[in-house]
């Protein structure tokens, strides 16, 4: 089971939302708004997938890596390489 | 006319093509998909929105900006501060 | 003369402070604080490195761009180039 | 002791490497380099900050929050909520 198991719901509604929103600038470009808005709209977009990503790596960080940290200290350790990369994926985009 | 109309077609396929992997995430989701898988996902979806933002200042400097101040240095004074304040919100989303 | 001539004395007063706070951190670093805290100084140190990138951005627009826009149609095509690449860098970093 | 003690020399390297780099910032400036080159500057010094933030992060996970969870649940809990809100800061930062 996941770290994000239980607020499955909660995830699937704020990811509909934000394709919603993509889908709304999609339409602002389609009418040929003026670029400063769907710039402003692009970057809440952004923010709001940020979001979703630290809601992810706080639940995978106690359940998963926690999890495998008090099974072994070699699956802690494999668990925690693989986090840190998915972080650093995280703050460099 | 905006910046960007000359290339409308191809945001609005790009814009297309993230609305259908923010779906995509959506349904990783919904299938309990790995976390760190999902958290991947994520961040190509955030840089391929960063990509199309890069893309709509560019052109809102290439055309709006520009015309603006080849009009007046009071029009184009008005229109960087715009753009400025577009790409502040831009690097710290 | 470059777009931040008027401010320099600003911008130089704001980069021996961002100097002050990184000598802070290898301080930090040496008497063994605390990892969270030595973050959340970089954390800060990131955020007053990106305000002196925006500002010197914004004056880059308002006079380099802008002089270049009401010299030539191609003076101001190819800063517009060079200025969009070093916001997309922005962005990405 | 700490997650980054074992690596505190190359810490401590990096941190004045990014010092000096900072210091030659103020010299560019003070000096009237074009601004795009002081950008581009800038952007490397944020890339190398973030990167001792990414390492830092790793080892914060691999020691600290990793014994939080093998001493008990709770302890494992609050390491992992005051991690989470670091990587928070910097994804946004």
């Amino acid at each position: 089971m996941h770290g994000y198991a239980s607020d499955k719901d909660a995830y699937l509604k704020r990811l509909r939302r934000i394709e919603g929103q993509v889908r709304g600038i999609a339409r602002m470009v389609d009418e040929d708004t003026y670029c400063i808005d769907v710039l402003t709209q692009i970057a809440a977009v952004t923010k709001a997938l940020q979001a979703v990503s630290i809601g992810l790596v706080e639940e995978h960080l106690a359940h998963c890596v926690v999890d495998a940290a008090r099974t072994s200290p070699e699956e802690g350790a494999a668990k925690v390489k693989e986090a840190s990369d998915a972080i650093a994926r995280l703050v460099r985009s």
